[in-house]
Formats: structure tokens, C-alpha cells, sequence
């Protein structure tokens, strides 16, 4: 595996369909699971490995991001990437950036108002990944649905030649979404974040039942989050995949996301709810039946 | 030479370096002389014709622009592209672009304040032109010497592995700079738009001279143009090359701008002043010693 660390270096010398798995690092079962589909479908697979501060709406969340290049240098070579691109930030802003990278409407909603910048942050960033690294195809976590949505469009609008894959949440055994900020739940508020999948799933066979009311799905998560004393709820919602506006009613691709507070640690999660036959079936995502790598030690 | 009218049959079946000439179509030499050049310098030339709504601030504008595919294609294939890219509306924006691609403060003056969005929607077609076509080399007249500003600072934001190449103002045989919008212009226009040449030059005499004073070289702009009562002029400025600011002094490469009205006639020159020796040396273009293709027949 190679560790390149500008894009001349990342690029040279792949051959055949390019798979780009991005991520900010600090690796868990999410990211592995991209790169091992990238490496089922692509001839050469590269991770790139960016902390990307144009995305961080809050300077103590961009300096309290878990980092450990060598530990995800070693996950990654395990899963299968041949290249990791993982730039210093002057590498990859030798000036300050004035090129922004907007997709209008689709940051209205949900996270958008909630971290000011942080879509234009990631359009822009992917889109010179994809620029840069020119691959055929680009792996995201349906976890940051907004931003798959976000980054459809953008490659879409700009003609980007590839094609975005969203693969499925990886879950830990007990249902938590894996999170790189997982780390920093102590006990309680761990505990208090398995309510998160408890309320998406319970909204889920709500769902698969046939309940279309966007009031009452929403009902089922925000009751299940308002059990637990250690979470404070940003918002839970209903949304169209592909344009990210609030749906009243399901009546389309969609999905319903959440955002809530552990402590100083901020959590997002959601159920993705795809049309099959009359109805609607929901992706719960996968679950590990073993700890995550996240907790095994340096 | 083939015509392709999507991104997929402009890119099938190109080999070796790629050399982009985009253009708006309604071809001269200015535009022959960038095919020349991409001709010498790439083993594939791509010229792309697209009239790009985006970057249209009036709509007037962009209904009588002028428009002769018949004639385009000749003169293309005639000057060695091997193929050209005219996508039709549709196709070029399928869904209504969502996406902008703006380069912050390089367009705060000049041209940005008088044509609202225009810079962003050449920023954005031409990220979707690098994206969707892969050039190794893009090739941009002086003419529009803040779009080459703009174009130039988002691929290095935004990491197109490419190279932008600016390439010297063509003149007609009397001097004024060519442009698709000439054909506009009656007898009494063009006669007043050679103060637009007349000025410059000796603007561009003085400062090879040793002036550097920006508002003395102004001053012998605006003095010629106000020579024309035909002439109606919006600005004229000496800018930074790089980051398209206002300079007092010139001391580091530059162009001296202008833009004028001809009757409805919005015309636009410069010279660019680049740093030689102890001082500075003017690009006064390459002056057509016959009629342009502009005034041929059908």
C-alpha cells in the first residue's frame, strides 16, 4: 500500500476503475466496510484522509478530532486500499481557498442550519478530491445522508464522470451508530445513545407497517430520545433523499434523521426508507457481533 | 473532426495530453489562434461551444448573442480541433444547477460589480467543462483578462491537474481587439472604439517608459476614450494579475482594463503589464494584417 501525500504522488501509477473511499480518519467499521466494496468493484482503491477544517463550523470540534495515522495507515492496508492520500492541510491549501463550492437548497434543512458552512466545507473539499483523484466511483456512508445527497448533486451539476455509491450504516453490536466522536461517550452517555437506533428503529417497523405520517414516525424517535435525560435533541425529521426537504408525508425515497447531544458530543443517525412493492422498506443498516476497532487500543 | 453534443462523445476514444479551447462559439481569430496554439501543444484538441445562460447577468445579452454552428464548425476544423463540444442547453444543465462554483474577491471589481453573477457562472461552467472533459491544458484569451484571473485561482483551489494557459489579445488590422460583439457595431461605433486600442497603447508606451504612477496610466486611457462622444465609459483600472485588485502603483504583473459602451454595445480591452528587467513590458497583442472572419459572408 502506498502512503501518498500530494495528489501527483496519489495518482500515479493506478490503473483501471478508481475507487475513492474520502474520510477524516480515525477508521472504524463504517469506513472498512466502504473500502472492502471498493475493492470488490474497483481496480485500484484509494482512501483519502483529510481533517478538512473549511467543513468545521466549530474550532474546538476541528481540534478535538480523533487522529491516529498510523493506526488507520494499518486498517486501511488490512481492508484493502492500495493508495491512502492523506495531505498535510498546506498540501492541500497552499493559500487560503477562495474557491467555494455551494449546492443551493439542499443545505436549507437539518444539518445545514445547524453548522453553518459545513456543506460548502465538504462540496468543496470532495469536489477537489474528485478533481485531483479523478476516480470512477466514490464510496459514502449513508450515516451523513444529507451530505450523499449534497455530494450527488454537486457531481451531478459539475458533470463529474463517476458514479456516487451510499452503502449502509455499520452499527455496533448494541445498535449505536459507529461514529469516530464514539470515543469521547463516557459510560452513561453511551448507554443513553442506544435511544438514538431504539427510536429509528421503532420508526422503522412504524414505517414497514404502512404509517406514511411524517408527525408520527417523528413522534416515535423524538419519544424514545426524551426517555433519556443524558440526550438533548436537535432535531428529528423527515426528509426527501435526493432534494433533503422536509417530507409532511412518505410518499417518496426518503429518509429520517436526528441529531442530539451526549454531553459535548454531538450525534447524527437516520433510517433510510426506499419504495418496495406498495410500500416502504427501511435499511437499519449493519450490525458488528464484535467490539469495534474504535476501542482497541493504539 | 467530430461534433459530439454530449460529455461522453467528446471524451470517447481521445488519446494522449487533452488541450481544451472553450469558447461561446461565434469564432475569430482570437479563438483560431487558441486552437493553433493547443494544436501545436496537445495530441487531442477540444474545442467546446456552449453559450452559457449562467454567466449571463442581462437577458437581452443572451438572446442576441451571436450564433452560427455551421460556420463555427468549419472554422474549427479548418484550425485543427479534432473535436467540438456543443451540447445543447439540456444537456449541459438537465435539472435546473443547484451547484455554484464562486471564487471569492476576484470578482469584487472591474467586470463582477457591473455584471452581477457573471463570474460565477464562468466558474462553474468551466469547472463542469475541466470536470466533465479532463483537458491537461486549457487555453483562455488575455481579452478577458480577470475571467483568465478567475479561472485560473479555482483550478489551483480546487485541484484540477491541469494547466491554464493565457494567450495574447488578437487585434483587428486598426487595433480594436476582436470580439464576437464587433459585428454589432455600425460604422460610427467601430470608428469611435479604436480610442479603446489608441488609449492603451499609449498607456502601455508610457508605462514601458517608466511610468508606474496607476493614476497617470488611467488618465491617458480616459483621456482617449473621452475623446469619442460614441464612447460611454464604465471603468478603466490597473489591476493585479493574480488577485484582480485595484493597484496605485504598478510594481508587480498587472493589466490595465477597460470597459466601455458602444451605443448597446458592451466592449471590454486591456493591455497586460509584466514585470521585464527593471521594469515592466506591455503585451499589446497580434494585430490581423486582413479582414477578420467575423465580416465573411455566411
Amino acid at each position: 500500500m502506498k502512503h501518498a501525500a500530494t495528489f501527483s504522488a496519489a495518482t500515479a501509477g493506478s490503473g483501471g476503475t478508481v475507487g475513492l473511499v474520502p474520510t477524516m480518519g480515525f477508521l472504524h467499521e463504517g469506513h472498512l466496510s466502504l473500502l472492502e466494496r471498493a475493492r470488490a468493484e474497483c481496480d485500484t482503491v484509494v482512501m483519502s484522509l483529510f481533517v478538512n477544517p473549511l467543513q468545521f463550523d466549530r474550532e474546538d470540534d476541528l481540534r478535538r478530532y480523533p487522529r491516529d495515522l498510523e493506526r488507520d495507515l494499518r486498517l486501511a492496508a488490512a481492508a484493502g486500499a492500495d493508495v491512502v492520500f492523506a495531505p498535510e492541510v498546506e498540501t492541500m491549501y497552499p493559500e487560503p481557498p477562495l474557491t467555494r463550492v455551494a449546492v443551493a437548497t439542499l443545505a436549507d434543512h437539518f444539518e445545514g442550519p445547524h453548522r453553518p458552512g459545513h456543506f460548502d466545507g465538504v462540496a468543496t473539499v470532495v469536489a477537489k478530491l474528485f478533481a485531483g483523484l479523478r476516480p470512477d466511483r466514490a464510496y459514502f456512508g449513508r450515516k451523513d445522508a444529507q451530505q450523499l445527497a449534497v455530494v450527488r448533486r454537486m457531481a451531478s451539476d459539475l458533470s463529474f464522470p463517476l458514479e456516487v455509491v451510499g452503502a449502509p450504516i455499520v452499527r455496533e453490536a448494541d445498535g449505536l451508530a459507529l461514529s469516530s466522536r464514539n470515543v469521547f461517550l463516557d459510560e452513561r452517555q453511551r448507554a443513553a445513545a442506544l435511544a438514538l437506533n431504539r427510536g429509528l428503529a421503532s420508526a422503522a417497523d412504524a414505517a414497514e407497517a404502512g404509517e406514511c405520517r411524517a408527525a408520527r414516525l417523528v413522534e416515535l424517535v423524538t419519544a424514545a430520545l426524551a426517555q433519556e435525560l443524558q440526550l438533548d435533541t436537535e432535531y428529528v425529521a423527515l426528509a426527501s433523499q435526493d432534494t433533503v426537504e422536509p417530507l409532511e408525508k412518505l410518499d417518496r425515497p426518503a429518509f429520517l434523521a436526528l441529531a442530539a447531544w451526549a454531553g459535548p458530543t454531538r450525534l447524527i443517525d437516520n433510517v433510510h426508507l426506499d419504495a418496495s412493492g406498495d410500500g416502504f422498506a427501511a435499511d437499519r443498516g449493519i450490525r458488528l457481533d464484535h467490539p469495534s476497532v474504535l476501542y482497541e487500543g493504539g
